[in-house]
């Protein structure tokens, strides 16, 4: 599948070009572009700080104005941290990158717009765009930073990238029948030892001993483990 | 409704400490502790990293060890990035957050572990877990810092925030009457102009017109704006 490309307007400090750039590529993302960097491009902050995603990126698009950046985009979206006065749809991040999987699939070029550290996007950049998105923050304390705003996009459209999408773990729960023999087993040993003083209440107490140990959903290494650990402590002391 | 303690077993740079309290905040958790941090407690750099955070938060539990820090969780998840040997429910962040949301509506209190920087959570550590939280990432490039991994954790919970879910923004849309008196309008201007040189046509082509303009859902005032076009437009020049 084909992804977004994040587009950076008027950022400022390399540091969080660089930062982008590594959540991007944590995420599976790798279209980066800047329009208009305060300290120009290249810049050698932004290379250490994205700790080698830079490098393994195709090289950013550098653009002198957004209208050139997105000139080949079918759907755009502004992320905005205050709402603006103007009618579009507001998505949050996880809607908004469902909305993108979707036009993607369809063979549309969709983009991300993000502002600059100070002011975020102008209005005419939101006004370019077709979407809004906003990532609800709490009220008190909304510094979300450039780098972490470009994660939180890049996180939710990687729930749509196939090859990252989480693998269950492979393991082998144990039989019925390992279980059954474990509980003889454990009753056996434990009626040995005199477990059972009470002798009409032996099966209750073995239900709730078979519902205690059934819970945990035993592997079949753990139940030999459970075997070992009673072998032991049924060893007479010599 | 109550959040989660999140801890940090072991961390080196007060940076991240500083930004994974930025993180927290921003997305409404402001229960922070820390356990063994390399340069004592408090720091200057995380002070500095926080952009305010540290202050307005309840000052961070520090404690020498995991277990005195989760001494009275009822449900503790370690995150971690590559898997590990031990048998333990493994959620994304997403689940995660959704299993922590119900359990916490039941008034248990849970916690979230993430390890040091260098080498993440040692394993007696993810023992004392009750559920393993694994971020899907890029497997070429999996780096995501100390902070990033504490704001996709803390993000994915504050969809559970009801303070923090987005809100519709109230916009009046176009009653039928004014986009009909709309059309109308325009049919006529465009019929006065000579527009429909095809008499045959007209009706099929107003439909396509209709069909896109009205595809924008208008607004009460996007109507007005475009009857102030149309009259804009119908004047002869003087």
């Amino acid at each position: 599948m084909a992804h977004p490309s994040i587009i950076l307007i008027n950022p400022q400090m390399g540091e969080n070009i660089g930062g982008a750039a590594r959540a991007m590529l944590n995420c599976g993302l790798d279209d980066l572009n800047i329009v208009n960097p305060r300290d120009g491009w290249p810049n050698e902050r932004a290379d250490a700080m994205s700790s080698g995603a830079l490098e393994k990126m195709p090289p950013v698009g550098v653009y002198s104005n957004t209208a050139e950046a997105i000139a080949d985009c079918h759907y755009v979206y502004a992320t905005t941290a205050r709402p603006r006065d103007m009618v579009k749809p507001v998505f949050t991040a996880e809607e908004a990158t469902n909305d993108m999987a979707a036009r993607i699939a369809n063979g549309q070029k969709c983009a991300v717009l993000f502002g600059g550290e100070r002011a975020g996007l102008d209005n005419d950049d939101v006004a370019r765009a077709h979407a809004i998105i906003t990532i609800p923050l709490n009220p008190d304390f909304t510094s979300l930073n450039l780098a972490q705003a470009v994660l939180l996009v890049s996180y939710e459209f990687s729930k749509h990238i196939d090859s990252l999408r989480p693998q269950n773990i492979d393991v082998e729960p144990a039989s019925a029948e390992d279980m059954n023999n474990l509980f003889l087993r454990l009753e056996n040993a434990l009626d040995e030892k005199g477990f059972f003083h009470n002798k009409h209440r032996q099966s209750a107490t073995m239900r709730n001993i078979k519902n205690m140990i059934s819970r945990a959903e035993l592997t079949d290494q753990e139940v030999r483990t459970y075997h070992g650990i009673i072998s032991m402590l049924i060893k007479n002391d010599s």
